[in-house]
């Protein structure tokens, strides 16, 4: 049970807390965009609307970093501690044209909150944030001790964070962590993520003459660089749609007949689900496994840009300089993402046509994450999930990657316990991104229960 | 001979000769631009430039289309008529960040003229302009009729002149038409270039999702655009650099031993050509043959410019909606550009994979030009090459296309000769496109001489 006093303040503060969490959405916090009113500012507002509810706050700070917001509440040293980890930075708004409404400029419309950030993470984080400030604007005790950690790079790979939790350990240590960063199966169908991909992401350029060269001048002797980008990006898959790079697919752990089990009885159609895309069909990925399948044990590479030569209005008849293209990998469990990244770059070497430079550029990669998919805490979540949403939490697994819960196994010994509140319509990473208002409220409901559930012992 | 008064003109007049060819370049007159300094004011200030030295002008018009000036000197009606072709319109200047002087401020740096269009084809036309204006100031008999026909949509296809020179078929009526819009085999080695390659263009967008998704919520379900497009376009050639599509290669007229002993004879220098273009080797078309081969009797498939996802700084994790490319192909002596785009469409038809829509929109396309290698006329043109630069001319073919002279062949039965005064590090369509003065004042001598050589009678 939630304390009556937590209840009353919370069902007479909704529109409150939605105003804050508009506040929150205001900031153009996209974390490689060097925007005055961005990340620092957005952290600042943070850490000041937490010390105002009654935590201890700070930033944790790293050169060449955006700023982390650290808050805790302390009630007794023999107490199970919580930390809650979320990220106020977001995806880049673009392309701004297909916005119904302005991104950084939150407005609710038929029960749904728009703006970046509305579910991924902001208007998840703040469930939680809601919550905890209803016990303390109360004097409620907690039963527990609570810490908030919520970073500011998640959309560029947590890069500082192995460094900062490093930094940090004795401060951030605690009994569970929980995460809600991740989305239900369904609407009304509460789940509990088990695993999350990890990332290994390259920037691949194609050079061959110094210069844009006359297509007929020079056409058929000099090797094109886009001809020769898409030789390569085609020759990373085979004709099933497995990726086809040497070494790549070393390693990776295939689910358990008990986990398939769990994934066919999900209410999963791939028909509605290309629909709901407004693509023709889905398509991706070996095409002769399951979709879900595909999605939450196979791993990907997936181009996320490319371009190279005239790209303006009319014909330029031109061989271009150059060409370049932006890939992410999603690797599952198992899968060594430097030994990925060195793959890759065999591969393309040993592919580069006569005529042409290629550069391959590594990003930072981050490995897969597996979880237990029971214990004590599972278990407080589950029945928090249950009062919350009034369904069991089912257990499944993610197509999406968040590296910092892989930092938290490997440097703090925290198993993440991934109970995100978004639903898959909610347009995370795209244009018009939105978060139902009745999971906002769900959430905050949940963790007010959560905080409950912990208290009575692990 | 050329004519004392006229030899004596020119000699005088070369800085008048600059610096009129200076006021055209200064044009943006780039076709498929609406810029109101660019293709009509170029247009007008050409026709304006030859009324003021005695030619009948006019400007010829259609509706959405680029303005061609007209200029003819009428002396005698059992005369020989020579047609001048030439295009005041420009390929677009970008990427401009190249360039290390303004495109549209010419100027002259160690003996070169650097500006957009100085060598395509302003630079190359004004040889003509300035030699006609030399006999026409001079009051000096050519001893023939001249007419000049100088159109502004060259560089976009000349969509418009199968129209045009169908309505103004009496007013262009000749014996002979040249064409100064190729290149010299070498500086020193005059060539006269008896086939072209002709024009077949798409631009093919391959469309996934209706939204850019999160490549890890959706990766492995979702067919991807931009790897799509890239594996389509690796499948439009083969391992040998051949293009692989059913039908394309149909027809093809393969050079003749003579041609082949010719070209073969000639000094070409593969590892020298790359180095100048700044490539580490050519690399391009069917290796198994030939680079001359491949550049003058091959055809080619060249992307020109491919555009997708996000292309900003860092990364951003997406399944992009869409994806494209443009396609130009240069067609050798018989193949049908209808045909060759109908085989372009359904290749792509035929490897649109499950998730993907793909549309392919086909531009105009102009088949390859073959002409002469021997008459009267060219005997006229080579007397007045050596004349002027010193050496033999010698017959060549080139990659490039010039759509208009497939037109003049079909609606006038004219042949062109193409005896063009350029250079192959004319850097034409690139950055820092340039003319030698040297050619420059070479190619009005040639013009001047070739009236007199065509005067003597055909």
């Amino acid at each position: 049970m939630i304390p009556t006093a937590v209840q009353t303040y919370i069902d007479s503060h909704r529109d409150a807390a939605l105003e804050s969490l508009f506040a929150l959405l205001g900031f153009p916090s996209i974390a490689n965009v060097a925007d005055p009113d961005g990340c620092t500012p957005c952290a600042q507002w943070l850490a000041e609307y937490l010390a105002k509810a009654g935590f201890a706050t700070e930033l944790l700070e790293l050169p060449e970093a955006q700023p982390a917001v650290f808050a805790e509440h302390h009630e007794g040293d023999d107490l199970p501690t919580l930390l809650i980890y979320g990220h106020y930075d977001v995806q880049p708004a673009d392309p701004l044209e297909l916005w119904d409404s302005a991104p950084f400029e939150p407005e609710v419309r038929d029960g749904w909150i728009f703006a970046r950030g509305a579910d991924d993470d902001k208007g998840q984080l703040f469930t939680h944030v809601s919550a905890a400030c209803a016990y303390l604007k109360t004097d409620t005790p907690m039963g527990i001790n609570l810490k908030l950690f919520i970073e500011g790079e998640e959309e560029i790979g947590s890069n500082h964070m192995p460094e900062l939790l490093e930094l940090h350990k004795d401060k951030l240590a605690a009994d569970v962590l929980v995460v809600s960063d991740t989305a239900f199966f369904a609407e009304g169908q509460p789940s509990i993520t088990t695993a999350l991909r990890g990332l290994a992401a390259v920037e691949v350029t194609a050079t061959g003459p110094d210069r844009d060269l006359h297509s007929g001048s020079e056409g058929g002797m000099v090797a094109n660089p886009i001809n020769a980008l898409c030789r390569i990006i085609a020759s990373l898959h085979d004709e099933t749609g497995r990726i086809a790079i040497d070494g790549f697919n070393d390693n990776i752990l295939d689910p358990t007949d008990e986990e398939l089990a769990v994934w066919n009885s999900l209410n999963y159609d791939e028909a509605a689900h290309a629909a709901e895309l407004g693509a023709p069909a889905l398509g991706g990925g070996e095409r002769h496994l399951p979709a879900l399948v595909r999605n939450w044990a196979r791993p990907t590479l997936d181009c996320n840009g490319i371009t190279g030569g005239y790209q303006g209005p009319g014909q330029k008849t031109i061989i271009p300089s150059t060409a370049s293209v932006k890939i992410s990998c999603r690797l599952v469990p198992r899968q060594d993402p430097q030994h990925v990244l060195d793959c890759i770059v065999r591969h393309i070497e040993a592919n580069t046509p006569e005529g042409i430079t290629m550069t391959v550029e590594p990003k930072a990669g981050v490995g897969a994450v597996e979880f237990p998919v029971s214990s004590p805490a599972i278990d407080a979540v589950k029945a928090a999930m249950l009062a919350a949403f009034g369904a069991e939490a089912l257990t499944i697994r993610a197509g999406a990657s968040i590296p910092i819960t892989k930092h938290f196994q490997d440097i703090l010994g925290l198993d993440a316990i991934l109970a995100g509140v978004g639903l898959h319509e909610d347009n995370i990473h795209s244009p018009n991104e939105k978060f139902k208002l009745s999971q906002f409220y769900g959430g905050i409901e949940f963790s007010a229960r959560l905080i409950a559930e912990i208290a009575k012992g692990l």
